[in-house]
């Protein structure tokens, strides 16, 4: 990995921090609704736009594809996919459960993944076949069985009514179940927290960052057919701390009810 | 309130955050089951422990009623409630959403009530009748309807399945549902970032510290009768923003399906 690549990465998230740290938990936080009724703020695309400038600005032949500013040399060999608040609901309520996304994508693989949390003040880095760093440390992925696993999906209110069927395969025979953490799941799975993710319908910038930090630190990460997750993937996610705990999930998630 | 309780309050919760801390994200904490299958560890009792010698120094004639050691003058007037580390599961698993709950109580009315979240370093005290402080700071629960509100329960497998027919009418009808947060959901609710808060087969000590907290920072608290919340009370809880919204989750709660 380009050294240069990831100081860049770590100037993205410092500047998507200054921004949303200017907004969170602040009165007047005004939220707009999105083509898809998503909420949106001013934090989200002030984050996402100082962030495209910096990658233009230093890699001008470099791709960008951000949640709130769409594409930017789609055809390019590396790809910078943006997600500034991942989690833009908590953002608005609050919770420090929203996360910055910062993936570098090589041929449509994620090749760098960041999960950054500016109030905690915890950033993830994840660099393919690396280990993974929590704030300069190594972190790993934890192994469990499943019946004493704790297993996180954003909401269930983000499956089709057969998809949450699946989960609830699987959900129902883990130990304990968390919701509403959106991408910082995922975080507390690359750092042992937590067992299993599983979640269906995200978009290249609410997957791709997570790539390398959770392979970096052990899990493994296929999409709902057991395939491995790129650019091009279909949004569904099977993530587990270890091997066995995946081949167990992904065998109940599959059972014929 | 007689200023050396509060005193008191914020010295048994800095005591319980040194020992919590020592433990917190440590290798090798070692996990015991209770009675009830619950798990409890050394950070527990020796949390607990060291409260109560300091609640029996400072005030010999008052109650102590801990969740790992029991009651200790069990008929005195003011009666200290506490609950050393409230989400045992989440603190195991190195989540930072676990507290240290602490009441006061006159007669068994909650008079004091202190949650303290000892890694995010943030600490709420409610006193009857007087403003909610977060770090010393007042907070206010927020007014929404229940149509844009987020509600929050630690988690469905503690209701039985009547119960959770009822909390489903609730929660279907809300905008968003988080989970797994145990008494942080109450703070946040405290704070304006969580609207309804309901559960069911809670303890004194998981409920007793949060009443003044959330009455402090104007949010109605009652049980699923609509009755006050004090140490006699049967562990159900109805927390809401504001009175419209108690009103319209205690309708919904109690309709027939």
């Amino acid at each position: 990995m380009n050294e240069h690549y990831i100081d860049l990465a770590h100037r993205l998230a410092s500047t998507a921090s200054d921004i949303t740290l200017q907004y969170f938990r602040k009165d007047g936080l005004q939220v707009d609704s999105k083509a898809d009724s998503s909420p949106v703020t001013k934090a989200d695309r002030q984050a996402e736009s100082a962030m495209r400038a910096l990658i233009r600005e230093r890699f001008p032949d470099h791709g960008i594809f951000g949640e709130e500013h769409g594409t930017h040399n789609g055809d390019a060999e590396y790809m910078w996919i943006l997600d500034p608040i991942d989690g833009t609901r908590a953002f608005i309520d609050g919770r420090d459960t929203f996360t910055t996304l910062i993936a570098l994508c090589h041929h449509n693989v994620p090749v760098l993944g960041l999960i950054d949390q500016p109030v905690r003040k915890e950033r993830w880095l994840g660099i393919k076949d690396s280990p993974t760093l929590l704030n300069g440390q190594p972190v790993n992925a934890r192994s469990k069985p499943l019946e004493e696993a704790v297993i996180a999906t954003t909401g269930t209110q983000y499956f089709s009514k057969d998809e949450n069927a699946h989960y609830q395969r699987v959900a129902q025979a883990c130990a304990q179940e968390i919701n509403g953490q959106d991408a910082y799941a995922y975080a507390q799975l690359a750092s042992g927290r937590i067992d299993l993710v599983i979640e269906a319908n995200l978009k290249p910038y609410d997957f791709c960052a997570l790539v390398p930090v959770l392979e970096g630190a052990g899990a493994i990460v296929t999409d709902w057919h057991d395939q491995s997750v790129n650019l091009l993937s279909d949004g569904t996610m099977l993530v587990a701390g270890d091997k066995t705990l995946h081949n167990t999930a992904f065998a109940l998630l599959h059972t014929v009810a």
